[in-house]
C-alpha cells in the first residue's frame, strides 16, 4: 500500500493570541511541526499541542525559527552557522522536553519560515542546522525540500531526510517553487492539489508550469494551517487520498 | 571522607553582554547551574558553558528563571502553577539538549532568582516546578533550600533533593535567611564562610544570628559568581576545604 | 447637554497576531487607549491605529503595560517606582511620536492590565506613573478609577484626572469592584450597563450590589474590545445614550 | 574658529548588563547617540543617560536599531520600508520623551549597527527612515555617512544632514570604508586619527588608502565607546583638537 505523510505547522499561538486551527486540523494530518517559542508559540501552547498530538496519534516534530516574534520568523536574519547550530539545539531541546514529559518520542525536525528558506539556498546554514539535529538525536527525521542545499546537508550529515513537497504550489522545470508574487504560483482548488499528490505518490513525479515532468522524491506534503478554510482543505486531502488507496502515515 | 558540592550560577552572559567570571570560577566548583536564555544566557552562551563544564569535569545543571531579561529574573511575576510547570519543562529541555549534544548528562535543576524565592514560600509553585522536573527526568537532582516549601515539594514528588546552604549568609533561628537589607546579613570574610561550611559538613549544623545551633542538612554550597572577587573567593573555599580533608564533589 | 466619554483599549494586535475588533469599534467610541508594544501592539499596529483614530475623530491615548507580552501585561511584576516611571515615559513617548507624526495631539494616558491594577492599590507606583505623565506633558488627561490610590496620585501630582467607570461591572458599597470570580460580578445585558451609565451621567451615582447608592464621579466608560460581540455592545451603548440625550465626547 | 562635533553611542547597557564607558567618555564628546531599548538600552538606562548628558551639556540624540537584542542590532534583518518607518518613529519618540521630561531638546538621529549599514546602501530603507524623522520633527539633525544613499535620502526629504566621518577607519578612493576584515582598515594610533580629523576640518579632505585625496564633508566624528581604552582615546582626541584651535561643538 502506498503511503504519504501530511505535515502541518502547529502551536504558533502565543500568549493571548490565537493562530491557526490546530484543534480542527489535527484530525487530518500525520505529523505536527510544533513552534518552539521563538517565531511563535510559548511553553503553555507547546504543552497543549503535544498533548493534542498524543490524543490524535500524530507524530511530534520541532519547528524552530529565527528569534523574531514581531516578524513571525519570516524575515531574513544574517545569522552565522554557529548561531543557527545553537538556535537549533535550543529550540529542538525545548520541544523534546514537552514530548518526553508526556511520554512521546520526538519524531522529526522542520525549520520555520526564513530559517527554512535560507537553509534551502545556503549550504553552510543548512549544514549547521543538520549537524545540530544530528548531534542532539541522529534518529530524528530531517524535513527538507528535495534537490536543495538543505536536503544535501541532511544527507551528508547522515540524517534520514523526508522530502517535502508543496502540493498547492507550482514548480518550475528546475525544481524550484514559482514565487508567490507570480501568477499561477498557488493552486487554489483542492482537487488540483490532490491530483498532484496522487501523481507524486504513484509516479514519483510532479508536472512543472511549463509541462515538464519532474522526477520528484516526496515523503511528506505540507498542509498550511493558517489560511482560511485550512481545516476543510486538510480534511478533503486526507479523505480523497484514502479513497484512492493512499494511506496517511507519519514520516518516521 | 566527607564531601560537599560547590555550585555556581553560570552562563548568564547575553549577546554582547558579559556577566560573571565563569571561566575563572569553573576551576573551583563541582556543579554549574547554567542559565537557559530567559533571565540571562542565550544559545551560544549555553553551548560554550556546557563545553567549559566538560573541559573541567563540572556537573551541568539547568537554571531556569522568569521570562524577564530586563529584570534578570529578580522580580516577582505572578505566574500560575501551569505556567511554572511549562516554563520549567521548556528551559530544562533547552539546556538538556546542549548537554546531550556534547555527550554530557544533565545532573541537576536549580531555579533562578525570584522563581527560586517564590518556590521557597509557595507550595503550589514549588510543586509545579518539581513535577515538571520529575516528568522530564526523574533522576535529576532538585536543588532546594532545606525546610522550605521548595524542598518539601521536591521530596513529595519523589525527586532526589540536594539541600542548598548559603555559607556567606546569616540565618535566623527559624532556618530562614536574614534579609540582605538587615545588618549582618552577609559574611564578607571568606574565613567565616569556610568555618561555617566545615561546621555544616562535620556536624550538620549552622549557627544562627542569635547563637542557636540549627540542625541543617547541607549537600551543596552556593558560590556567587557575579560579585567582585568571586573567583578568589571560590578558590579559597575550595582550597581550604580540601586542606581540611573535605572533598569537593558534585551533588549527583 | 450631558456628555460622557467612551474609551476602549486598541492596538493590541502584534505581528501576525490579530486581537480585538478595533476597526469596528472605532465608530462607537470617543477615546482610544493604544497599546505601546510592551504587553501588546507593535510599531506597525500603533501607526495604523493612530491613523484609524484620525479617520474617525477619536482621541488618541497611550496605554502602557508591563514588559510581559507572554502574559499580556496581566501578571503582577514587582517593579520599583523608578522602573514604573521610566516605563511610563518610554511607552508614552513612543505612542506620542506616532500621534505627532500624523498631526494629532496625544490626549490621555491609561495604564494597562496589572500596571493599572497595581496603581489602583499602591500609591508609590501610582505616584511614579503620574509623575512621569506630568513630566512628559502636564496637559495629558490621566485616566484613573475614582477613590483609589491611582486617582489620588493623579490629583496630587497636578494632572487632570478622568474618572473611569466600568458600567458592566458590579461595585461593592465601598466603591471597589466585585471580583470577576464572584457571581454577579459582570452585567451581561447591555441594557443594564446603559441604565447604569445613564444613572451615572444624570445623578452622579452608581448602585452597589447591596443596594447602596454610591456617589461616583464618572468621566469615561470603559468599553471592552476583546470580548465576543464587543462591537455590537459598543454600538448599542453609543446609540442608546445618544437617544437619551447624552453626547459621546472625548474626555480631553 | 573651526569646529567639529564628536559623537558617541551611549546607553547600550541593559538590565544588569553593563556596556561601554559612558560616564567617562561623556566628558570628551559633544553629542550622545542614546540607544532606545531595541538593540541595547532600557528605560532606566535611557533616563540615566539623558541625565548624564544634561549634567555635561552634551546634545541628546536617538540611536534606534533593529529589534534584535540577542544580536545587538548587528545582523541584517530584511525589514520593509514601512517597518523601518514605524521602528524609527517608535524609538525616536521613546527617547524624545526622556529628553523632554528632563527639559532637554532632542537634537539628532543616528541609526545603529546594521540599520545604519543597510540605510547606507539601500535608498528605500534610508528614505523611510528619513521620512519618519522628518514626520516626527523636521528640525532633527540626521546623521549620515556622506555620499551614500543614507545622506541622499536625508537631503531629499529636507532634513539637515550631519556628515559623519570615521577618523580611525581607512577609506577607499571611492569614499567607502575599507572593510574591517582587510589589513589596514583601522588606524589604531590616536595620533593618526587626530591628524585625519585636523585635515578634515581644515581642508575638507581625507586621504584614501591609495593616496587619493578625497573631498569629504565632515560635521561629526564617530568616537567608539565600546573598545578598550575608549575613554583615553576620546580624551586625547578632544584635547589635541582643542590645542590645535578646533572647538568641539555639537552638530545641532
Amino acid at each position: 500500500m502506498k503511503t504519504i505523510d501530511l505535515n502541518c505547522d502547529m502551536g504558533e499561538a502565543f500568549g493571548v493570541y490565537q493562530y491557526g486551527a490546530d484543534e480542527e486540523i489535527i484530525s487530518f494530518i500525520s505529523s505536527a511541526n510544533i513552534a518552539c517559542g521563538w517565531h511563535g508559540g510559548d511553553p503553555l501552547v507547546m504543552q497543549a499541542r503535544v498533548k493534542l498530538c498524543k490524543q490524535h496519534g500524530v507524530a511530534v516534530g520541532a519547528h524552530p525559527g529565527f528569534p523574531d516574534m514581531m516578524g513571525f520568523g519570516r524575515r531574513n536574519m544574517t545569522c552565522s552557522p554557529a548561531e543557527i547550530y545553537s538556535y537549533t539545539i535550543y529550540q529542538t531541546g525545548a520541544l523534546y522536553a514537552f514530548a518526553k514529559s508526556q511520554g512521546l518520542p520526538l519524531s522529526h525536525f522542520k525549520a520555520h519560515g526564513n530559517m527554512y528558506n535560507m537553509a534551502v539556498k545556503d549550504y553552510s546554514l543548512a549544514r549547521a542546522m543538520a549537524e545540530a539535529v544530528y548531534a542532539f538525536d541522529k534518529e530524528l527525521v530531517f524535513v527538507a525540500m528535495p534537490n536543495t542545499e538543505m536536503s544535501r546537508a541532511g544527507q551528508e550529515v547522515g540524517l534520514k531526510v523526508a522530502y517535502e513537497v508543496f502540493a498547492d504550489r507550482a514548480y518550475r522545470a528546475d525544481g524550484t517553487l514559482v514565487p508567490r508574487t507570480e501568477p499561477g504560483a498557488v493552486f487554489h482548488e483542492v482537487e488540483q492539489a490532490i491530483s498532484r499528490i496522487v501523481q507524486l505518490v504513484e509516479d514519483g513525479t510532479l508536472t512543472a508550469v511549463d509541462g515538464t515532468v519532474l522526477q520528484m522524491p516526496g515523503d511528506t506534503i505540507c498542509i498550511h494551517g493558517d489560511t482560511p478554510g485550512a481545516a476543510g482543505y486538510a480534511k478533503a486531502v486526507k479523505e480523497q487520498l484514502e479513497q484512492r488507496g493512499i494511506k496517511i502515515q507519519s514520516m518516521g
